[in-house]
Order: structure tokens, then sequence, then C-alpha cells
């Protein structure tokens, strides 16, 4: 790409501070830019930065007033940047059209565009929506409905009757509608629950690499609209995820779980089965849930408590040789008034 | 399917309270279900649904007499549920035959009606048994030995002299015999140890998607009997799994651990290598066990306790910010009267 | 194989004690080995098998001076065994050639004696050194490039623009270059940061299976040389490890983490974002590391702290309830005492 900053200004509705004809070609991150590439400043922690990048202008927010660079003032530096990045960096190259070896079953419907690389079997009944892009090795179990312009990248298995929305991505080795993990034990033996429901995905989700989200006993497990999921991540059987929620790595949610809209789960946390996590819960990494939240609780710990209270409770354990000290010595000075008063008397 | 309770009870050995030509059309959980289906109750804590449900039918436990609806009573519901529901619910339509694009290697030997899907490769040598069903995409290493009725989800790898039994069930994404994590460090340098062993997974074991078992550094690693294992597990090499143990999700099993029979290792526990973990033995979610445990152990925390030790030890930690107001009390009435007893003399 | 102890003492640079012309078919573990074995002795906790082993012959430290069975002394009895293995065993069939169901896109170049196996999916502008083996199923993005000697096991996806050394081992199910979890939220709606930057993947490392390794933002996430990777791991994007560290099954490091040369982080460890762990750190099992540790440290706990403090601290929180009881008895000693100095008044 070629723009000149007068001509990123108005693709992001920014105010360039400087020469506006300067011509950049490049993007990058404040502290690896070179000359020719534009980059951003939105967290304070960078400021030291703006003076010394190699970068030929920045994106910064509307408190900066001017730098020894040419600046482009935005309403939000991070955002206005994403929006530029789609327009100049030239997307990897994405699969076309239906490969001779995508392999298509009985009564699929497939919208205009619809790309399916080599090797992707799609079974019986299964309904995509326009623009979406299937990449290799990836397995769409039957009667499976798919919306528009979502991407699965390669190896990512989804079994039958899951319900995927639009804009949604899912990325490679992740399952979609394994069985949940449900057995009746009788005398010992563990008889299997059959896993009758299926998953939906709502739109504008993006599920990382390596995830495991099964399908509900009965009814569905839902992951709603907006909601992030990153790697490794598991959520069991009838699970329901509300709204643009966060799920860091590795978290691991139990069966019958609900969340609110906009909760944030932690690297690492874990939720016992069946409770509920209220709107704009967040849980600190490696936390385990043992009780359901009311809104806007922000808990850590194992067991995980209020946040004031764990912190609380955590420093009185970092403190707890000092405490034996104490009170050993108080245990000294007792005995040492005990003895006194005993010769007193 | 269509079938009157009468036809039903005769299936479950069950006995109807109630009008027994009620016919059924559908099957669901007794908070989902709507008329026509029948639906079941055996955990307590959803009595109250019995006379709210809109399920034309509930099969019960011998404990209930009768309800506003038909009931059904049997020995176990959930059971008895399982057992209507694969007679009931038209199954997903599985893989049939040989796909033409399942690369099948020399010297395989193949039970009748073993189904392989599109894309599957068998390696040379691999044996598999009658109505064993292979999904889109899997990698059968060779010389591997798969039993009768098993079914192998999408794109699972399982490496060379794997030995899987009957009646075994492996979700997608689930990687059975790779190497375990073994080296040698000579100068900071390390040296890959051979793994030269297998991975025995035997009867009746169902494992989650996404899981990995590493084949052992020689000898095998063994899953036991019916025993089921979760989405994201890590079993190391050379570890024993008895027969019959549940392994929760995102579980980690470190090199050379042995499990009784009946173990229930719950979410996110870990274990260290070289412990036994005796029969019967419950480790509560997100605990670390540290040291082998004896039979019939029900342990929790980091590291993991007695669940009585670890409960009363979790109390005190809780209400550690009272004992500091405790001792800062008694410190101040000890000067009190320390300072009583100066002026005393 | 058939080898006399003489031969082998040669090949591993030991001398033989005992009967130097005893041939050996086959290799075991000390407790599993049968007559016609050979087998080692590294670990002093197996000592007392010395003379309990069937194994035929026994290579151990230079400390022995003699057994019952002939042995073979070596600087270092694990080393040398894992050379022997190396010739001794005849080593599983690997792929060779080009399967013709391999999909090699354009401007791929492959080196000599590269393998492609079955439905391998090799995208545009992929450049792959000698020798390189990739097993079936495997997704190799645009514009790779692989060095010599790889192996990468079945169903892996590397996706576009990734660059990995040579004697890379990769196990099944992991995915190289997923797009890293980066989002700008804006009203609560949280927009996607593209992900720009690549994976590097230095020489001689090891990544077990189902591990997730994110692509930078800009630039890229680096696992340095040596470096060995257990499975179920997440690495998230811009993490940089340096050379020789060992990262033990289902640890997640997040974003921006920088980890020294020789960095032990053992299994299911958690680090937060941006923080950087010093040459030789070692992170014991399940800790949470908070803060950047400088070289040499050995932490334990969560947070995790420099193992002598949390081992006192722990056993602080261990002996809390007999704390509890010695302050109780304070507590009723000083109210006798201020009872009687308010009697003595």
């Amino acid at each position: 790409m070629r723009k000149t900053l007068k001509e990123i200004a108005v693709l992001i509705d920014g105010e360039v501070v400087g020469d506006e004809s300067i011509v950049v070609t490049g993007i990058a991150g404040i502290q690896e830019a070179l000359p020719g590439d534009i980059t951003f400043l939105s967290n304070s922690k960078y400021l030291p930065f703006i003076d010394r990048t190699q970068a030929s202008a920045i994106i910064t927010s509307r408190d900066i007033k001017s730098a020894k660079k040419p600046i482009i003032r935005a309403d939000n530096p991070s955002l206005a940047f994403t929006k530029i990045v789609s327009l100049i960096v030239p997307q990897e190259a994405r699969p076309k059209g239906l490969h001779p070896t995508a392999i298509i079953g009985k009564k699929v419907v497939l919208g205009r565009d619809v790309a399916l690389d080599a090797y992707v079997v799609i079974a019986d009944g299964t309904v995509i929506g326009e623009r979406t892009i299937i990449y290799p090795g990836c397995y769409i179990g039957a009667d499976t409905k798919i919306g528009d312009n979502s991407v699965i990248y390669p190896n990512v298995s989804i079994r039958e009757g899951s319900v995927i929305g639009n804009n949604v991505i899912i990325h490679s080795g992740t399952v979609i509608g394994s069985d949940g993990f449900g057995f009746v034990t009788v005398d010992g033996i563990h008889h299997k629950i059959p896993q009758l429901g299926k998953v939906v995905i709502e739109d504008d989700v993006e599920i990382g690499s390596n995830v495991s989200i099964d399908r509900a006993r009965f009814d569905k497990t839902v992951i709603g609209k907006g909601t992030k999921i990153d790697n490794l991540v598991h959520i069991a059987h009838n699970v329901v995820i509300g709204k643009n929620c966060l799920i860091v790595a590795q978290v691991g949610i139990s069966g019958s779980v609900t969340l609110g809209d906009n909760v944030v789960l932690a690297g690492q946390v874990g939720v016992v089965g069946h409770v509920n996590i209220g709107d704009n819960c967040v849980v600190m990494a490696q936390s385990g849930v043992s009780k359901s939240l009311s809104a806007n609780a922000t808990v850590w710990g194992y067991p995980a408590k209020p946040v004031d209270t764990a912190k609380r409770t955590n420093a009185c354990v970092q403190n707890l040789p000092r405490l034996y000290d104490t009170v050993s010595e108080l245990k000294k000075k007792i005995e040492k008034i005990d003895n006194k008063s005993d010769k007193g008397q």
C-alpha cells in the first residue's frame, strides 16, 4: 500500500498534526516500526516511545496535541489502527471456490462464493451461507448450519446438527459438538447417557485453536453473540454463555453453567457445574469458581472470593511466618507474667 | 418413534401408574420436555418439576407412588431412560462401508461391516474388528489393533502399535500414542529418549475430544476397561489407569503414575510423576496430588490433603483477617498487663 | 538386532565388566527386561534392581564396579542407552516420497528426499528442506519455511508464514500460527486486532500433541533452539522462549512473555502477560507466575514465590488449626490474668 496521512485520516475520521502529504507504506507496533511505517499509541505505558519510534507517523488519542513526528489524532487509536490494517494489509490468500477433492454430501446447500478447500468433508443436509471459507481437512457433520462470512481454519471437526452464525471464526484443531461427559453409574459400571442436544454458536464469535465445546445432553450448548474464546478451552454440555464474554486460554467450564454478558474468565480458570455467573463478572487467572456469582463481581482464588477479600486473605497468608513469631513472643511474655504473678502471690 | 407407555414399561422392566395407553413421540429433560415427550426424574432436586413438567409421562424411581401425570416406576430411572433413548431416538446417520477415498495399507485386516469414511488413512499391518466405524480424516498408524464396535470420530490420530479394545469411543482431535516427554540432559542439551512402548486402551473406554495419551518409553501406557476420560486431558507415558475411573476435563497425569479402579479425578487436577492412587480415591477439582494416596482417600487442595483436613485448613485461611485482629488485641492486652505489672513493682 | 556386549561397548565408549561375548537381542527398562535384553541403570532409586532384573546385561555409571550380571560402565548410562536404541531398534516405518494424494501448491520448493504422505496439503510458496517427513492430514500454510530432517506427525496445522527449523519434531493435533487473542473493546463490543506476525521455531525443538502456538500481533512468536514442549501447552502471541527450555504439559504462557534459556515450567503452570522469566528459572507444578523473575529463581505457589518462602508459608498454612488453638489458649490465659489482676487491685 501507499497512502498519505491525509488519506488515512479520512479513513479513520482523524485529524493530522504535521505534514499530511507524507506517504506510509507499512504498519507495525511502536517498538518494531521502521521508517515508512505508520504505528499507533493507545497504552500510555508506551508514551515514551512517541518520540523514539522509527515510524514515519503515529495514530494517537485526542489527548496528544503534537509530537516530533506527524500524528493523526483519533477517538480510539487502537480501533482506528485495526480499521486501517484491514484496508492496508494484503490479506493472506484465502481459499476460493470448491476444490475438486472437497466431498459434498446429499442435500447440501451452499451460498454464493462459499470456499471449500482440499479434503473438506461436508456431510448430508448441511447448509452453508455466502462467502464462508472452510480450510483443508475440516469435517462438517450432517444437518449443520453455518452462516455467512465465517472462516473455519484447517482440521476443525464440527459434529452433526451444530448451528454456527455469521462472521464466526474457528481456529484449527477445534472440536464443536462432541458428546458431553455424562454417565449413569450402576454397580460401579458407567453407562453412557446419550447426548442428544446440539451446539449453537451465535454471530461474531471467535474460537481459538484446540478448543472443545460439547453438545448438550438435551437442548443446546450456547456461545452468545460476540463472545471470544481463546485456545485449549473446555466447554461442557449445556453451558450457556452470554454475549461479548472473553474466555481466556485453558479455561474449563463444567456442565450446565450459565454466564451472563460481558463476563471475563482469565486464563486457566475452572468453574464447577450448575452455577450462574452474572453479567460483567471478572474471574482472575487460575481461580476456581465453586458458587454462583451475582453480577459485577470480581473474584480471585481457590475457592474464588471477592477480590478485596481474597487479596487481604492472601496478604495474611504471606505474612504467616511473622504471625507465628508474634504468637510465640506473646506466649513467652504470658509465661513470664504468669511466673511473676505466681511469685507475686 | 411412537410408543405407548405400556410398550416402554416392558422395555425398561417398569410399572405404569396412570393411563398406559398414552402414546409418546419424543424424549427430553424434565425442564425442556413438551407435550408428547417422555422424561425422567432421578435427582430429587428436580422433584418439584414432577407436577410442573409439560411432558406427557415421567419415568421415576420406585419411591414415587404416583403423580398428576402418568409415571413409569423403575429401579434406576436414569439408566432406564438411557435404555429407551437408544431404542427411541433416531441415531445420527453413521458412515457405512469403505469410502473410495479411504487409504488402506498393506496387510490390513478389516472385520465385517467396518466403516472407513472419507480421507481415512490406515497404515500397514493394522487389524480392525467388526462394525467399527472410523470417521473422516482419522489416521491409524501401522500395526494398530482396534476391536469390535468401536467408534472413532473425525480427525483422530492414532500412532503405530496402539491396541484399542471393543466398544471404545474416541472423540475428535484426540491423539493416541504420541511420544512421551523424556530427555537426557547433558551439558544443558536435551537429548530425546526414544519412546519404544505403546498405548493400550481396554474395552468400553470413552475418550473425549483433544485428549493426548502418550506411548510408553518401554512397555505400555494403559487405560483400563470401562474408564471414561473427558476433553483436553493429558496422560503421560507409562501411566497405568485402572477400571471404571472417571478422569474429568483438563486433568494432567504425569509419567509412570498408577491409578487403581473407580478413581475419580475432577476437573483440572494435576498428578506428579511416579505416584500411586489407590482404588476408589476421589481427587477434587483443581487439586495437585504430590504423594501417593492409599485406597478410598478423598483429597483436596494444593498440595492435596484429606478433604476434612483441607476444609479445616481452608476455613482457617479464610478466617485469617480475624485471627490477625485477635492477636493484635492480645498483644495490646499483654502490653497493658506488662505496664501495670511494671507499675505494680 | 544381535549384538555382543563388546560391540555395544564400542558404540557407547563403555567398558564391559563380565563376559563380553554375550549376545543381546532386545532392549527394555530394568523392571520389564527379559533374558536377551540389555537394560540400563541411571537413577539410583532403581539400584536394588541391578541384581534382580532379568536382563542379560546392564549399562551402568562408572560408579558401579561390578554386578552379578555383566555390565557396561559408561559416563552417562541414560545417554548411552538412547544412543544404542537408535542403532538397535527397528525404527517405525516412516512415510517415503510424495504420495499421489498430497496436494502441492504453486511455487513450492521441496528438498531431496522429502516425504509428503496421504492427504497432506502444502499451500503456495512453501519451502521444505531435505529429508523432512510430513504425515497424513497435515496442512502447511502458504509461504511457510521448514528446514531439514524435521518430522511432522498426522493432523498438524501450520498456518501461513511460519518458519520452522531443522530437526524439529511436531506431534499430532498441534496448531502453529493461529491468530493471537487480541481485541479492542469499544462500547462493550470486542473488535478483532489483526494478527500480522508469525511463529518462528528454531532448530532441535520438539513440540508435543495438541499444543497451540499463536502467531504474533506484529513481529514474531519464537521458540528457541533445543526447547522441548509437552502436550496441550498454550503459547500466546509474541511470546519469546529461549534455548533449551522445558515446558511441561498444560502450561499456559500469556502474551508477550519472555523466557530466558534453560527455563523449566512444570505441569499446569500459568504465566501472566508481559513478564520476563530469567535464565535457569524453575517454576514448580501448578504455580501461577504474576511477576518477572530474575535468573536462577526457583518458585512455587499461587502467586509464585521463591520456593523456600513458599514452603515455609505452606507449612504455616498446614499448621493453622494448631495456631488457632494456641491463640485460643493465650486468650484464656490473658483473661485469667486480667481477672486476677482485677481482683488484685
